[in-house]
């Protein structure tokens, strides 16, 4: 009986995929091709196939054969016990929050994008305040409903990095501030000089897609299984197994668009290309976490392309495909690369300033789900403390406490991702060049595989199996540090 | 009770049809943009996705609703008894058929397929042969399980053409036959001088598309409700109630493949764009039938755009687009579209030969099924026929019985269509110019709005609610008849 309820769940397990899987492709269409008209017919698409996924995994049934499968005893390091770990908790928390409160949030959610949107474009939070309001109050349900040990926010953050607490990430995040604020002070007067538009030019977006692409193949992209679009919003999508799709922007006078970000989406797709196709629809198939996914993606753009081995190799190419870049030398190219500037806008911060950014985010929302900081203190509590870690005056909300979607889409907990794979990222390059013998010798020759050859090995193959801290330690030999992203900028930024 | 039913069924229809409209994204993504390695799973979202909307619509509880909503009555003339009926008709079809026949003919579809493939290939019917036979009998067990009253062939052409019989198809086909051996023996001469190369040149891809969409735009395509991609095999498709798509394929000599693809898909979108987007869903939101759908696709493409009308007035745009062009007058151009020439492949043809193709086949296949033609002498009498028809001898069955795809699909009873098509082309195009005053001066000035509002008036926006037979007579005063395409051939190729 027992077995058997195991091949059931992965079945219906299977079938929420490929329902999962459809709906993806219907949304990168909604992202990339769609006609303009089409736009709410593609919505009720979306949602009822989305409903027919959940309520397929949300089935008494699926409960009963989750019992049945934990009492055979399956060992939790091998793959059936890892498979029904992760169905449990998903199973879990999609019951534990009733249909009304789901619908509620859905709600609210809507509405919030569209306050948040309209807020910001009149730089006025006001308008947003009540929505992040219900945010917070409904987001505080929820918690409550999945239940935590020691803070609400440890209920969110599981969404995003299954295991992970709030109090396992403040004193990493306390370490990497503290190393932050020296180094800037120390890297600033050598690195300001180098003006904003430094690299601008005319670059033809045939050219851009011809340079990205052939640096997307010569990391390990599979073009067979995927392909390239033009979006608004750079991203990397799974439609199926054999399906891995990016997406970039093209910008005329500023090449470094395309090229970083189509390197950055290649990192995420690499991950998805090198999950194992046959256990496509099983948590054993699947990416484990945001805060690994990041490190995919963040490895593949800063630490291979934001570097000068990348810019003495690539230099011909990209003067072949971009004549105006002629007027640089390779390393003029690497600095333009890894310029440092202050800013008030994290999308386009660079790597040494990007984590101020997230741990301002951090620690302002977890004080607004643990009820520490009201809502309409919210703007306040951004202005001052963005001067303590910036010395900069917020000018106005939009480029404020107003500049990110995430919390009109509901997402708390979700910030600490984009630290958490900045710091695995620079982990898993260190544990790797000690691993791999002359691996830097490698790259610096343009030989990608054994780098991805590594990962695949030991991140990408392993899908859900382990948690990520268990990942992690697996691979490095202990769980997220942040010293070893210290070490990494401050060789990269002071030598 | 039964308005409740009505109800029921009603929404039962959108939801078969949203699966529907989903599965049409993924098919257009496979046809457009899919990489190679993802088809195997693509196929099998598609296979879900269609067993999924099968086993809704044939749920027995549909046919509970049926009997209940038929016995309120409703006025077959009205919408919901119109929608009853084909609600009726599709339900007792897929019900007949038990589902081992319908995995079987499945199966032997996609090996009938492939083999199909491989003897064009190598030009050998032989290897299609046991296919065809497999077909054949499959296919007659589906036509004697829906019942017919004349011929099993009536049962066929009933999914593409529904209230249509061979017995009424055939006396027309003949007068057509007797006219266009006529029509050539007439033409043949004077047009036969014109090469085949005449109007091929050098023609850019941008210049081909820019001039192809600005045709269609004018012809009232709304490009904020679909898009123009590019295939090997131009077709249509719908994908939603605001999401009408087009392909076409360029080749740089020849830009008539996709100036007069892109004017025939436009007529078919056209129809489906002029279909009542709040009934999307249910029968009175659907296109009727393949020969009503194939006449818009016509229509559009030869009686408005083979023309010297069309040439005269296009001519500039033409050249701005395509400078190559240049060297030709408006009536070089007219000439180059309206070339006569007898060929042996069906899809090269040109409009006065065409139907003969489709006569050959019509004949052929309705031996086949009703049995007085064996499998094994279907290339003699294929080639017998051509010859007694075009006066042509074939010279291998790659050119003549293999180089359709239809037989191999299984789709017996198709063929009529194409001509069902020209021949409602020509008789809805005689009624328009009766009922619209000044019709030909104002698409001879480019002012194509007058047309397609006849049509959404007389065809398009009624969906299923009349049978195409009754359809064509409300709009023209008769059935389908031959001698309006025979006016209009000889009017335009003799005069």
């Amino acid at each position: 009986m027992s077995s058997a309820a195991y091949q059931q769940l992965c079945e219906r397990s299977r079938e929420v995929y490929l329902l999962r899987s459809a709906a993806a492709v219907l949304s990168w269409d909604f992202e990339t091709y769609i006609p303009s008209k089409a736009v709410p017919y593609r919505a009720e698409q979306l949602s009822y196939l989305e409903a027919k996924a959940h309520t397929l995994f949300t089935d008494p049934v699926v409960g009963d054969w989750l019992q049945a499968a934990e009492q055979l005893g399956f060992d939790p390091g091998l793959e059936e016990g890892a498979n029904i770990r992760e169905w449990r908790r998903s199973y879990d928390r999609a019951t534990k929050i009733p249909v009304a409160l789901i619908e509620e949030f859905e709600k609210t959610r809507t509405m919030a994008r569209e306050a948040w949107a309209r807020a910001r474009a009149e730089s006025n939070f006001s308008l947003f305040e009540p929505h992040v309001e219900k945010i917070v109050t409904l987001t505080r349900q929820k918690a409550d409903l999945w239940g935590y040990r020691e803070s609400p926010y440890d209920a969110l953050i599981e969404d995003y990095e299954p295991g992970t607490t709030a109090e396992q990430v403040k004193p990493i995040l306390k370490e990497l501030r503290a190393a932050l604020v020296d180094l800037l002070s120390e890297i600033e007067t050598e690195t300001k000089s180098l003006p904003e538009n430094f690299l601008d030019g005319h670059y033809s977006i045939q050219g851009q897609q011809a340079f990205s692409r052939e640096v997307a193949g010569a990391f390990g992209y599979d073009f067979a299984a995927g392909r390239i679009d033009t979006t608004m919003h750079p991203f990397a999508t799974t439609l199926g197994p054999f399906d891995q799709r990016i997406t970039t922007r093209y910008d005329l006078k500023r090449f470094e668009f395309s090229l970083y970000g189509v390197m950055h989406e290649t990192g995420h797709a690499l991950y998805e290309q090198g999950l194992p196709p046959d256990r496509a629809g099983l948590p054993s198939g699947e990416a484990v976490s945001l805060g690994i996914h990041e490190s995919q993606s963040r490895l593949w753009e800063n630490h291979v392309g934001r570097t000068p081995e990348f810019w003495h190799l690539w230099h011909p190419t990209a003067c072949k495909y971009l004549p105006d870049l002629t007027r640089f030398s390779p390393t003029d190219l690497a600095s333009g690369a890894r310029r440092v500037a202050l800013s008030f806008i994290r999308v386009e911060a660079d790597e040494v300033t990007y984590d101020l950014h997230i741990l301002l985010r951090f620690e302002l929302e977890l004080a607004l789900v643990e009820g520490r900081l009201k809502v309409k203190d919210l703007p306040e509590a951004w202005n001052t403390r963005f001067h303590e870690l910036f010395g900069l005056v917020v000018p106005d909300d939009a480029r404020g406490v107003l500049q990110d979607i995430h919390w009109s889409l509901g997402s708390l907990g979700y910030f600490p991702t984009y630290t958490l794979g900045n710091l695995n990222a620079a982990q898993l390059m260190a544990a790797a060049e000690k691993q791999v013998s002359g691996l830097s010798d490698q790259l610096a020759q343009g030989n990608y595989a054994p780098l991805l050859g590594w990962l695949r090995e030991n991140v990408h193959q392993h899908g859900r199996r382990y948690l990520p801290a268990d990942l992690m330690r697996r691979a490095t030999g202990e769980s997220t540090q942040a010293r070893y992203r210290i070490d990494y900028l401050r060789r990269k930024y002071l030598s």
